[in-house]
């Protein structure tokens, strides 16, 4: 149905990261036709005006052009968004033609009791100003310290690992109905 | 009087950057007895958990434990806080000892038509966790496209120079006396 | 073209309020075809779990329901929403059959220097809740005392006030497009 | 030991509110000398410019002004704060002398999974403005639907029930020692 292509964005670094894990389920549970690739911004330097892009700036920049739509894992760290995402979007940000504009988003997330929701609604208000038109439901918020996920970061098969995982497929199906 | 040092951190890594003017500013109209220092964040890596610090990081987590207090310079970036300051609390967050718990801190920004005050409010939830105390009153909202500023970042003797210094003078003040 | 029926909502109830002149500003400068109706919330008790509607609440309920989309006017009290708009809208998620869950809306708001920024921002939050899908750009502030507007509250016809005027055209033509 | 005497303001007006149940519970762990009040703000209208006070106002405002401190309650109604908390706020900011300018204050909540975080993260942003002296640790946050709570609303005896009597009286305690 849906021919779109979704870049992946997770604003974790570390290995075995539970974000990275939600965007690998994502992809997984993509309706039809839909894809899902994932950026790797481990390799971008702190936006600063002025400052060249790196060759990993001007991939990721590439990717974001082409992309249809974005998915956001967002961690929480200290009650707001991780710095390497944010940095990626600013990046994106910069570029000339207003890359980000208009496209829909859907963001999820794995941190503590709260699931990320205090940096995410963080980053909403970003999107407003980079008109980034953000899937308002459902909201996917997980418990990185629960066996929904695996040692590895994946979402895992057990009771509470399906029961994400179909939350995080019904994102993707709204994501791919706006 | 106050024998106060406090630490100043600038999230902006721009050569002339306003908002470092403003905390060159605050060092110069502290009360009589305390001092600021400013912080260079410009080396510090993306923190990622279990990532070794680097020379930079424990520099600055030194300067942050023996300040007596935190003035932050924040920029507004797409409508939230610079990843760079942003990164710089998350390090010393994760430093033994909850060494940001307790501290006094103020905030000022120099931004667009809103002053940097997205960003600020977005800092302040961050400060919640980190109870790091931030001064309620005055804040300090400046217009980094005014002429309140020197082609230099520094703030001006203008008319607008000077409201601005009165400013950011009223709030070191209401922070020694926190 | 758009043959979509509008209902403004708006926060203040004090007479002569500037926030209600935007709401007759945005009627006055709808795209043809467009209609805009105000709702009169002055009358509404407190939402309180249990308690009966008023006649005045389901005329509100109503209107809502019939609406294709909403136009917000945000005053901002203490930096954050005002209780009567905040309380109509709570009046309106208690009804049966989700009646806000897509309905595309516009924020608009006169208030101090930051032109109630801060308040809708909180109410953007509100909306990721309710599904009101608000549009981000262009976002509408204005100072209350300014000459933008004339005494009983309208938009005015000062270089200020036209330039107002032509900003909640752009976002009404914005709205319709949703 | 301390002898201050605190205001209670909850924000929900219904019966066997479990957020009133989370006030009298703070009234019962007060640490030994420190008082709790607990306002009826259940007749105050709508602040509106210029509407005169009616005697539950005035009312409101003497133990407001009498008090050494706020305790607050905060519900949260879809995604931020309670109308009616935050109107008493209002009424109160707009009374002559700054009269909540320097008050201690903690924050508490009873409600969904997020245990009305959204909300007293809005209602934090508000007490900037009016320099109300918000304490940040420790949070307290609760699910109103586990058996934390009886049906009456009060604060339960049951194994959940007294760790959330632990947290409101580790956060009484703090308080009085702001």
């Amino acid at each position: 149905m849906s021919n779109r292509k979704f870049l992946g964005i997770c604003g974790s670094l570390r290995e075995a990261s539970r974000n990275m894990g939600l965007l690998r389920c994502a992809g997984e549970v993509m309706p039809e036709g839909a894809e899902l690739a994932i950026a790797d911004i481990s390799e971008l330097p702190f936006y600063v005006e002025g400052r060249e892009k790196t060759e990993a700036v001007s991939i990721f920049l590439e990717q974001v052009k082409s992309a249809d739509g974005l998915v956001l894992a967002v961690p929480e760290y200290n009650y707001s968004v991780a710095p390497a995402l944010k940095n990626a979007l600013d990046w994106a940000s910069r570029e000339k033609g207003d890359i980000l504009a208009g496209k829909p988003a859907a963001m999820m997330g794995a941190g503590g009791g709260m699931g990320t929701s205090r940096a995410q609604y963080h980053l909403r208000q970003t999107c407003v100003y980079l008109d980034i038109r953000v899937l308002n439901r459902p909201e996917v918020f997980s418990n990185a310290f629960s066996d929904a996920f695996t040692e590895n970061g994946s979402v895992s098969d057990t009771e509470e690992g399906k029961k994400l995982r179909a939350k995080v497929a019904a994102q993707m199906k709204a994501l791919c109905e706006m």
